[in-house]
């Protein structure tokens, strides 16, 4: 089938476009490069050295023999969505095009804007081409389970049915995000979810957990193929800035007592489950959401077990937690829909911690200490 | 107390902020005029003539002895909305400037887009105005009952308690908004209680109905006072347009069956409520959600009201429905938050019909029968 993955030069777009063209489809990536961008702006690197959206392309087709197409375009400009959608003619459409740091949309009153219209707009853009081009394209969106916060029921796969004075209703489930980047994910699950229902179009949400991790099987091969790895506090997913504290002999910083508990899923799960959702679409007229994550840890429980793993690592340094959010809660949530579709969990394992360290440790020379500590405060907005 | 309305030139900011400068606050009123733009974009008119803001504004001075100041500007402009906060420094900001219409924001791409981005931003930009000149100050900010759809359960005010597989939260409703415009008023709703829950702002979300009606005590002594009324497929509301058809004996056009439930309130109603919200703020932190309608009819029985009150009025004619709404359908709303305030109702009556019939009367020469055909189709997006 053909692909296309927007926001395919970033952290999960890359990998996710080599996996689906590995596996045999006809894969284009679409990027703006903003994520290149606020590397720039907040004076950050990955920390393992990428090389330009080309170069990548370039060497995979040298080492697979597959082509990728690269559109290189902003889809907040309605009119290169539209003419990327009819020129491409994707069956389904992989959606990584957001700004997706919760701290960076909290840096303040510019920086929450241009997240929410980001990616709202862009979103809106590609539901408005996709119905106009051809409404059985299948968009398959990146959400985050950081949607749904935590509330003290279970949480479900998008829909709740509901019982409430003896009648009933099958409801979307109700959101109460933690910052305007997720806040920006929630406005998009409405959006497409209308989308769904007025125009028929088809869409699975896949509400993902904290990625961590850094290569899968296929950009393993060759140094010029490998994805980011983000340690800096603003864009840094927390077990992967972890590793870097442990390997850097750095105490482990985790924010307030640690006993917030989150989704997780191995990077290789990632591209994974999005390769299942392409190929078991959503039906004409459905908002399918699942829920992307393959198991539950609190903080502190990550940083423990990264600790335990690795010999001679720091302590735990508790820090006053910066963001709002309920350190001590239920968290109990469904997540079946793609172990159905036949995904099957990697989970985190001493395997796994042990090849991340190798990475860190390869790049050690380019962390940034400093960079780690976090800045933003999300009770005091502006700067 | 003083009160800043944001929209104030609009048909419901402007009696508003002469209803209150009439019960004595000190009103300021901020417009960029969008709302006489959309006009001269779509070719029509306000059936009552509207005169231009400093012209109203001198007209209530020169009647009553009170001063409104305005701002000319736009809050989507950071700037500006700062500005104006810490130069009025209001107890209450009424926040009325938004895109209202649903068929103007499902025009096309550019509609939508256009909605989506000056409610959202507008309003975000009102919260970082807020945050950080005075968290004090009480948001007072229009929602829509249209964010609800219509459920299969009780419609309850803006919270819903939940009960699932033996637990329990208290939850936001869950919404199925029927348009681009009525989803932007959930985002905002999702915005504003976020600001609440993570900066302690206090905000009151009006969820309101269909207003009907044209004139309040203090607009109705010049003509110069007199807010519009719309009668267009696109700004018109459904009375207001049903009673227009009426009085130039053209059949009322009701959308599909006509058994869509919805919730009304009279002009009277709505800049009292908003009154009431002011004079008795919600809490620090709280996100406050009212259900501002006084009754629920389908719009047959609108219709069938209006030509049983005007002899000689012509037949219901059932047109195709344009919208994507369910026609047949459970609705039950609680809205006694504003009663508890102290709100008492005027419900449709035949007095109230009758006055409208007059205002309708007094300027039939400027009806435009031609543009209350809906040509907005909700299932094919794009012209």
């Amino acid at each position: 089938m053909r692909v296309l993955v927007l926001g395919g030069d970033g952290y999960l777009g890359w990998p996710t476009a080599v996996h689906l063209s590995d596996c045999g489809h006809t894969v284009g990536i679409a990027d703006n490069f903003a994520r290149r961008n606020y590397d720039q702006e907040l004076g950050v690197e990955s920390l393992v050295p990428i090389y330009p959206l080309h170069i990548r392309v370039g060497a995979w087709a040298e080492l697979s023999g597959r082509q990728i197409d690269i559109f290189c375009g902003d889809i907040t400009d309605a009119a290169f969505t539209r003419e990327l959608i009819s020129g491409f003619r994707p069956h389904a459409v992989v959606h990584f095009a957001e700004q997706r740091s919760a701290p960076y949309s909290m840096i303040d009153q510019a920086h929450a804007v241009y997240t929410q219209r980001n990616n709202v707009i862009g979103t809106l853009n590609l539901l408005f081409a996709i119905a106009e081009i051809d409404r059985d394209i299948h968009l398959v969106k990146l959400g985050t389970m950081g949607e749904y916060g935590t509330p003290n029921i279970d949480i479900e796969e998008g829909w709740l049915t509901v019982e409430h004075n003896g009648r009933r209703d099958r409801v979307l489930y109700p959101k109460r995000p933690g910052s305007f980047y997720h806040l920006s994910k929630v406005h998009d699950s409405h959006n497409i979810e209308f989308a769904c229902r007025s125009w028929g179009l088809r869409a699975t949400d896949l509400n993902q957990g904290i990625v961590y991790g850094h290569e899968i099987a296929a950009t393993g091969a060759d140094p010029r193929l490998a994805t980011r790895f983000d340690h800096d506090a603003i864009f840094g997913t927390v077990l992967n800035r972890f590793i870097v504290q442990a390997v850097l002999d750095h105490p482990l910083t985790v924010y307030g007592s640690g006993q917030q508990t989150r989704g997780l899923i191995d990077i290789r799960d990632t591209v994974e489950c999005i390769r299942l959702a392409c190929v078991n679409p959503a039906a004409p007229g459905e908002f399918r959401v699942f829920n992307q994550m393959t198991e539950a840890m609190s903080i502190e429980e990550i940083a423990k077990t990264v600790t335990a793993c690795y010999p001679g690592a720091s302590e735990i340094e508790y820090l006053d937690n910066p963001r709002v959010e309920q350190e001590s809660h239920y968290y109990n949530v469904k997540h079946s829909g793609l172990i159905d579709l036949g995904l099957q969990p990697h989970y985190l394992s001493d395997t796994l911690i042990d090849s991340l360290f190798a990475v860190v440790e390869r790049h050690r020379d380019r962390a940034d200490l400093a960079a780690m500590r976090p800045t933003i405060n999300w009770r005091r907005p502006g700067r």
